[in-house]
Formats: C-alpha cells, sequence, structure tokens
C-alpha cells in the first residue's frame, strides 16, 4: 500500500512537474484578464507574475512614457491584492493613483494598456468610468482613507459587513492634512477598513517632515512601543518587506480576519526592479522615453528649444535671491517639478519644501510675510484648490504680499481631468486684493518676479502652462512691470483679440496667418485683475469686435471679467470669449486638449475668419 | 540684633499689609492698559486678577453678546502668558481666536471692549489691523501653528533668535489637518516656538476622533510612554492645570530658556468660572445676551417668529431621512449650529460629526455616494473653502450625487470678514456638473432637500443665509422642483429683478413699497447653475432694464453669468448688477453690512427709483 502510494505520488509529480513546466514557457500574464484568472495560480507562481508585469510595464512606459517608478514599487503589492481580495465587491482605491498601473493591467486593462494616457485611450489614473475595479477615482494626494471610509460606513450601514475595504497610501500622501483627518475619524469607527501604508520614502521628491522621520525611525526599531497609528486607535501591523509577495499573500488572509480599522505598513522601493529607476527615483518617476533593457533614458535634443517655463522660475528666483536676501521660496512637494530645486541647491536656508500640504505652505508664507520675507509660494494651479481657503482668510485678508506662482495652469495635457489648472482665473477673481498676472512669454515671468519682489505691498498670483516659452534668449535685463497694464502687441481696427497668457503666442501666429491682419488688433492684457480699464475703454471704442482668449474656464474667467467691465462702462461690442467650456476636459496632448476645449489654433481662425467676412 | 531684625520685618510686614489692603480694594485691571502693567505684579495678585478679568468678560458678553466660553477656559493662560512674554517682540497667535477676549481686554482695548463685534468696533477676533498685539488674524481654526512657524522662521532667517513665538490652539483645531501639516513641518525645524495645546475637550461642539480619545488617555495616564507630540519630534510637557495661573506661568518661564519647537499640553474647562457656562460649554460658547450674575439666559420670544433656516433644514432632513434609509448626513463640527444635531438625535447611525475637518467630510461623502447612500453634507459656505478641491476633484469630477448644504452663505453680520460666505457662488459656478441653489424661503429649502433625495444624480450645492426665514407657516407638503427653473414672482414691463435666494424677499419689499410697482417683474431664479435660460430670454426680450440681486460676490456671481448668458445670446440690455463688492467687508449687524455692500432696500429702491424716472 504504501509502495503504491508512493508510485502514485512519484505519477502525480512528475506530470505536475511537466505541466508546470510548459506553464514556465508561456508567460502567465497572458492568461489573466480579469483578477479571478490570478486566483488559479498557485502561490509558488506569484513571483514569476510579478517578475512579468514588472516587465510588462517597462516595456510598454519605455515606448509609451508614463509613470514608472511607482507602479514598479507596488508589483508585489498589487498581485497580492488581487490575489486575496475580491474587487469589484471588495473596494480597493489607489491614493494618488500613479501606482495603478500593474492593478489596470490586472484588472482587464491589458490589451489597452499601451492607449495610457493617450486621448481616447485609458487615463494614467484609476478611473470610475473606466473600470469597475476603480473603486475611485484619484489623482490628487490623500483623498483614499476618507473616501474608503465612505465606502466601509456605507457598507456597515447596508449589511455588507463582509465587503472589505482597502486604501493603499503612500508615507509622502499620508503626512498630509486630508490624509490625518481621515485617520482621526477611522480610528473611532468600527469599520472593515484597511489603510496599507506604503513606505517608500518618497512621494514624487522625497518624502519630508517629522512623520517620516519617525517612520525611519519605527524600520530601524528606534520608535518605542506605543506606535502613532496606535495613538490614533489604528491595529498596526508591520512593517513587513513589500516585495515579498507570499508574506504578504499571508498578512493581508490575517488581516482579512480581523475586524475593525487596521493599517499595514510595508516597506517598498520606489522602480523597484529596473536598476536605474532604483537609483534615481526622482527622475524615473516619469522617465519619458527609455531603453527597456538597460533603463536608459532617450534624451530628446535640447538644442534650440526654448526653455521650460518652470526653469525661468527656478533660474530667475535664484538670480533675484542672489540680490534680494528677503526672497524666500516655498514648494509642496514638488521641487523637481517646479524647479525650486535650484534654489534648494544653491540657497538652502531659505528655500523649504514642505511635503504634501498646500494648505501649511500658504499660512507659512503668510507668516513670513508678516515678518518682511519676500515668499514666493510656488504650487500647481489644480493643487492650489487644495489650500485656495488659506489664500483667502490668511494672505488676502490680510493684505499680505505673499507671490503666488501657479505652474501648470491652463490644460496641462496626459495627466488629464484631475491635472488640468483651468479653474484659478475663476476662483482667485473673486478674491479682494488680490492681483492676477499671466505672463505671455519667458520675459514677462521674469519682470513681473523682479518687480513683485521690489515692490508688492499686496498679494499676486502668476499663472503660467507646463511646458516651453517661446524665446531661445529669455536672460533679459529685469524691468518693472507696471501693475494693471496690458501691452498692445498689434493694432488693428475691426477686431480686437485680448489674451491673457501663452496662449497669446497661438493667437499671434492666427493674426500673422490672417488674410488681412491689418484689420486685427492683438492684446496681452497680462492682468486679469486689475483690469487695464484705460486700455479697454480705447479698445472698445475703437473695433467692432472684441475676442477674448484664456487657457482656463470660460465660466467666470478672464472674458467673464472683460464682460462684466464692459456692462459696468455701456459698451455693447459683441464680445466672443474663448475659454475651457462648462466640462471637464479628458487627457491627450495639449494641443489635443486645446482643440477638445475650442481654444486651439483652428478654432480661433476659424471665428476671426468668419467675422471678418461679415464685417464686409 | 536678633530682636531689631524681627521688630523691622514686623514694621515692612504691616506697611505690605496696609498697602495690600488698599490695593485689593482697587481693580487691578484698571491699571492695566498694557501688557507691560501686567509685570508690574507679583504673581501672588495674578489669581486676583484672572478673577477681575473674568468678570469683567462676563459683564461686557452678557450685556453686548459674544463668544464666551472660550475666552473664560483661558483667562490663567493669557495672563500668564502676557507676565512671561512681551508682545508684540514676541509673537503671540490664537488658533480661531473665539477665546481672545482676554487678551484684548489685556493689550489696550479694555475701554473699547465694549464695541466688540459691532460696525466700527473692535472684531470678535484677532486681528492685525486692530493691534501690534494681535500678530496674526485669526477666525478659521488651525491656522496658528502655519503663521507661528513662517514668524519663527522668518526670526531665524533674520538673526533673531532671542524673539519667543507661541500659538495657542485648541484640542477640536489640532485634530485638523492643516494643523497636522504645521505639526508635521514644525518637527524638523529648530525654530524657538511653542505650541500651547489648550485641551478642554470641546470646539464649538464636543471634540471627537481618534486623537480626542487620545489626549484622553494622555490626561488619564493610560498612554503609554511615547506621547504622538514626541513622535512627532517635538519637544512635549503637561499635562498642566490650565487654571493653575503660578504653574502656568513657571512652566512658561522655563519652556522660554528651551530652544527648538515644543508643545505644552494644558487642561482647561471652558467657560471657567461661570456655572452655567461650565454647564453647559455648547449653549455657552455664544450664549447671546445673560445675567451677568446667574448666568441665566435672557430668552428672546420666539413665538411668532419664522423659523431659523437652519432649524428648517435640521428638521426637514429628518423627516426625509425617517422616510428614505439611503440618506445620511454630515456636518464637520458644527451639529448644534447647523442643525444636524436633531438628525443626530434622532438618528444617530446616519448622522456624523466627523470634526473639524471639511476636506474628510466631502470626500467621506463623495465615498458614500458612490455606494448608493445620499449624503447631505452640511458646511458654512466660508469653511467650504477649506474643501474646495474635494468638491471639484472628488465630487464633481466624477459626478456623484452629494448634496452640499451651504449654511451662513451671505454676509453673517458679526462675525465679520472671516466668516462671510460672500465667494461660493464664484468659486462653485466654474465647477462642471455642480448645480447651484439657493431658496429664497423655508418652503424652497424643504422642496429642494427633497427633490435632491428624490432623483438627484450630480451634485448639488444648496446655499442658505445666517438667520430666519420668512414663514411661520413652513411645514409643507412636498413637492419636486424642476431643475433649472426659476419662479416668475410678479410680471411688469419696464424692469425686471432677477433675485437669488432669501435676499429676493428685500426685493419683494421694495417693489411693494414702489410708485409704480406695475413696471416691475420680479424672478426668483433659484438657480445660479443651470440657468433658467428659457425665462431669461423672455425676460431680455421683454423688459428694458434688468436688475440682479445676490447676497454673494458680485465678482464673478450670479450677475456675471447673466451677463454671460445675455452676451452668448446677443442680448444688449443694460443689465445692473447687485452684489457684495469686490472688497472684504467688515462686522456689523446683517443689515448694517448689506448697507455697506450697497444690497440693502435703499439702494436697490433708489436704483430702481431713478431707473424709472429715466424710463418716462
Amino acid at each position: 500500500m504504501i509502495y503504491k502510494k508512493a508510485k502514485l505520488s512519484i505519477k502525480s509529480f512528475c506530470r505536475l512537474w511537466v505541466f508546470l513546466f510548459f506553464i514556465s514557457l508561456e508567460k502567465l500574464l497572458a492568461h489573466i484578464n480579469d483578477p479571478k484568472d490570478l486566483k488559479n495560480l498557485s502561490m509558488d507562481k506569484l513571483p514569476q507574475l510579478a517578475q512579468e508585469l514588472r516587465e510588462f510595464i517597462i516595456n510598454i512606459v519605455a515606448a509609451k512614457e508614463g509613470h514608472l517608478g511607482a507602479s514598479l514599487g507596488v508589483v508585489e503589492l498589487t498581485i497580492a491584492l488581487h490575489y486575496v481580495f475580491n474587487t469589484p465587491d471588495d473596494k480597493l482605491i489607489w491614493d494618488v493613483g500613479h501606482q495603478a498601473y500593474g492593478h489596470k493591467i490586472l484588472t482587464g486593462r491589458k490589451e489597452i494598456f499601451e492607449t495610457n494616457r493617450q486621448l481616447g485611450g485609458i487615463s494614467g489614473f484609476p478611473k470610475r468610468s473606466e473600470s469597475k475595479h476603480d473603486a475611485f477615482g484619484t489623482g490628487h494626494s490623500s483623498t483614499a482613507i476618507s473616501a474608503i471610509l465612505g465606502m466601509a460606513m456605507a457598507s456597515k450601514l447596508q449589511g455588507e459587513d463582509s465587503k472589505q475595504n482597502i486604501a493603499v497610501v503612500g508615507d509622502a500622501s499620508i503626512a498630509s492634512g486630508m490624509a490625518f483627518e481621515g485617520l482621526n475619524h477611522l480610528g473611532v469607527t468600527d469599520v472593515n477598513a484597511l489603510i496599507i501604508l506604503n513606505d517608500n520614502a518618497i512621494g514624487i521628491d522625497p518624502s519630508v517632515g517629522a512623520l517620516k522621520k519617525y517612520l525611519t525611525n519605527v524600520k530601524a526599531g528606534i520608535a518605542k512601543d506605543e506606535n502613532i497609528f496606535e495613538c490614533l486607535n489604528l491595529n498596526y501591523s508591520g512593517p513587513i518587506d513589500g516585495h515579498d509577495v507570499s508574506k504578504l499573500v499571508q498578512e493581508l488572509e490575517r488581516l482579512k480576519t480581523v475586524s475593525g480599522p487596521k493599517l499595514l505598513h510595508i516597506i517598498t522601493t520606489k522602480g523597484k526592479g529596473l536598476k536605474k529607476a532604483e537609483e534615481n527615483q526622482v527622475v524615473y518617476h516619469a522617465p519619458g522615453k527609455f531603453d527597456a533593457a538597460t533603463g536608459e533614458q532617450l534624451k530628446k535634443s535640447e538644442a534650440s528649444q526654448p526653455p521650460k517655463y518652470q526653469d525661468v522660475f527656478g533660474h530667475t528666483l535664484v538670480e533675484l535671491a542672489k540680490q534680494n536676501e528677503k526672497i524666500v521660496g516655498i514648494t509642496p512637494a514638488m521641487p523637481t517639478g517646479s524647479s525650486l530645486k535650484y534654489m534648494m541647491d544653491e540657497i538652502p536656508n531659505r528655500a523649504f519644501d514642505v511635503g504634501i500640504a498646500e494648505q501649511h505652505a500658504v499660512t507659512l508664507a503668510a507668516g513670513m510675510a508678516t515678518q518682511g520675507l519676500i515668499p514666493f509660494c510656488n504650487i500647481y494651479s489644480t493643487f492650489l484648490q487644495r489650500a485656495y481657503d488659506q489664500v483667502i482668510h490668511d494672505v488676502a485678508l490680510q493684505n499680505l504680499p505673499v507671490i503666488f506662482c501657479l505652474d501648470r495652469a491652463g490644460l496641462v495635457g496626459q495627466d488629464g481631468a484631475t491635472h488640468h489648472g483651468v479653474f484659478d482665473l475663476a476662483y482667485l477673481r473673486c478674491i479682494p486684493n488680490l492681483t492676477l498676472f499671466s505672463p505671455m512669454n519667458e520675459m514677462e515671468l521674469r519682470n513681473i518676479m523682479y518687480t513683485c519682489q521690489k515692490k508688492l505691498t499686496s498679494p499676486i498670483a502668476i499663472r503660467y502652462p507646463r511646458g516651453r516659452g517661446v524665446n531661445l534668449n529669455w536672460k533679459n535685463e529685469f524691468e518693472t512691470i507696471e501693475i494693471g497694464t496690458g501691452r498692445c502687441l498689434k493694432e488693428g481696427s475691426k477686431i480686437a483679440v485680448l489674451t491673457i497668457g501663452h496662449i497669446g503666442n497661438q493667437v499671434s501666429k492666427v493674426i500673422e496667418a490672417a488674410e488681412q491682419p491689418e484689420l486685427i488688433g492683438h492684446y496681452d492684457m497680462r492682468f486679469v485683475k486689475p483690469l487695464d480699464k484705460k486700455m479697454l475703454r480705447t479698445i472698445f471704442k475703437q473695433y467692432d469686435h472684441i475676442i477674448t482668449v484664456e487657457d482656463a474656464s470660460a465660466t467666470g474667467g478672464f472674458g467673464s471679467t472683460v464682460l462684466e467691465f464692459a456692462n459696468e462702462e455701456n459698451f455693447t461690442k459683441p464680445v466672443k470669449i474663448f475659454g475651457v467650456p462648462d466640462k471637464f476636459v479628458e487627457h491627450g496632448t495639449i494641443q489635443e486638449t486645446h482643440a477638445i476645449a475650442g481654444i486651439d489654433f483652428d478654432a480661433i481662425r476659424s471665428y476671426i475668419k468668419s467675422t471678418l467676412t461679415t464685417c464686409d
């Protein structure tokens, strides 16, 4: 009997071995079109799947661009989560969402993954309308704890207590105020919610702050006995190795049986599995095109291209700060993206990365301004939405001369709907005391920065887009800009085009290409607030048609302020407003999204043409 | 020798006793016109001063109204701070600022303290323009840590390291995300900043959340050895009795010599020293007029007055929630102010106070909405500024049917510039997918709440003012409101007045009082978005003059949206916009602030009168 049993076992073993051998020749990933397929794999296959998933991500991002490091860092976690839990019944939220590529690939979007971030393709972020497995759309950081708590409370109320609710949050993101608010509430509930703290000590740039320091101590075993998360009444476990997929599966299985709110601390390496990406985590957050085998970036030729507005800001700030010791620079977690890093490198005691903390950044700047410092507070337009109250209540109400530099204003391209900085003109224009400026080119940006640090007595917001300016020789001698004055770029007679910011360059081209350019005037208004009313009066008297163009929401924006002016002064000339219409614009190239919004070259040209025809 | 010494001592003692006796007959407070005067007192006099200061506050607030409990709770702390530190050289910030009455009285505003919160009088909050001792204006919570850190960093940069920087923050306020962001930064600096955590376990309503629970444990000695603030790298001391003035002085003196960031935890009782206020801390936060001796509130006759909008909201929500089990209610720390308390009392498992956490409140609601719940998220208009990004990014972008009830929209009266809810129309109008409604009366509020819970598929914001409606019989049968439709209240021929919200009632009175009311049409537009374009077309064709009236910023608000409509459809009739002008409006009664803003009865009447005269 024993002999027979053993023989059978050996036979079975051989069969299994042969089966496994052939399977191993074939890619595991090829068979995974739904998280359910994943569950058919034995646990010992998961490392191989991780390897394949990593290669898949690297190959496509190398060719198509996108966010790389974050998704590579959570490959094992992604597999473990879908191995243990059952989305969409169980709810899974990826905070920020840069790290969700693996999740997308395992949840039915493998075949279309190469359309990532392209017009009409899938989004670079989790998105409810894209998949039932994307429980909550993300993009801005630190929302996942609140959202998962809402879902978990709903489950409980609706008697669906068996549902699991999981949020994956990075260590940079969990240090943001909103995440703390979520944890503070979560800790006094009895819902089934699991927060996975993905601790890699980096966001886009390296994490900062006391919590980061504390987490470093926890990992080193230095922290004392009561954990900060336990202080907040959460069931804490970890830290565990986030690249050990079987340990992850084991721990997640265990936590599935633990009721109540809990936090699992895992340690991962951003960019894991691609040497270059591990070594240069900031660069490989979103490296552009690269060689999939070596990781080497494919350098675009930068020669004879105008500079990025970001670099104009960064270098100009250093230049000014060297001359004016009152200047300080502040960024909430975007030293690289904003180019504040140049000042952080050169004048580190006066340039501060405060982490993902826009609210704090703004009021910190306000506090500094009360003491005579001149803070340049650089925040992406879309993220200033996080600090709207602080701009009103702490800065504008007290009329403190803080200089807000709003980066990535307007349509931002591939990052899509979550990141377009199109509402700023509308939400800032109503704030008393606040000046609103947008430079049309590098020199204008430099000059307004120069002007502000020299003589500003009230707050200002300077908005400029993602991407490049228009001048190769942009390091002009500084000139003072008179606050509230526009520039006449070209006189005309029939149509006046009033533009605000960089998009004015496109209008210049439209006019150059027009059949009767002499009929078209072009005015770079520069200031949305205060308006150059003197110039506007002249324009409204001189021309038959007024056109306004802005890379911002047409509802309540620059065009709207021109209408308010015209109405107040009883001008009744027709005004055509080119701006982003009242809908969320998806991802695509900046040019494509401009076309969708109807603010591209063709749209403006065609309108001008038909208007001139009607004039004749 | 010994005998002689003793004799002298007895003699000195008698002299001192006589001196003290006479001093004690006279009020100590009478001699304190500047914090410097306070320093001339011996330490043993401080309890007497505390007693006097408390009486002074009670006597004036009893007669003039204002915030009571918070200032009574920090009388000893206020005295100790000014005894030890030297404002304005040392910087002192009172977070929120409800508790700063004692500070105002000791820093030169004793004589004008009775003008508190009145038009032209001192503000109910710290205010930079009011006194050099008010280092930073407050009103909204949780800003003080960021602001004091900004000041402390500025001191350090400017070589003024000897300056002390102190922020007093309550336990409800420190649990808000922004405060955490400040602490997280503070903990990795080496500035001289002292955060005083004034722990009384209550904000306006009792504190909530895991941190509150933790602090309770700390006070009970249950918490384990590493304090949560120590986790954040702060030098923690306490908890100590915040009503023991000599212990406070001693501890503050010690901390003055400790460099770096530090946190002192003190325990106080809100309303301390007035029995009624200690026993009913929520009511005595701002009790209205009361008997200074007994604390007994002087009840206003409520008979035959219309209800507060807040109560209409609160009672209607309970009524609806009883019929619709999907309904949940959320408030960030304003259960009493918003009247969500009614639902919290009657249906506690579906009504949630999440603490001072507007960001979390909004995204929690979004999470709930994804699971089919119907969240009524009630936030004061001015505080929704704190969650602007969440409204855009988590709610509107995902088109989740969250029902925002914006309380205290418009000019709010005595709370003044920090609290006016005037920007909401401008900052919300540009958000795609979002419906914007404002009820003119109780029935309209009830009906829109009924409509929303019945059929809403996208988010909506419903704004209504602080204060009373207009109808004694307001519990109407529910009716459905068709989204995007206005109401014609009265036909006319020459002038059409388009109103939005409660201020429409004032316009009705203006029309009633007009000489030729038959010439004036009145339209309650209700929806700022979507606009009732059909109705507007009729109006623009039918009338010669259009007037819009809103209790909100005229810049980018309702009037502006009417201009956008008219421009799009080529209507050129003159539009007169009545709204809050582009400046911060100070405190006063609501009526007074309406007059300052030029949106009161007289302003509208006079405009209509002169327009009709011109028509003739």
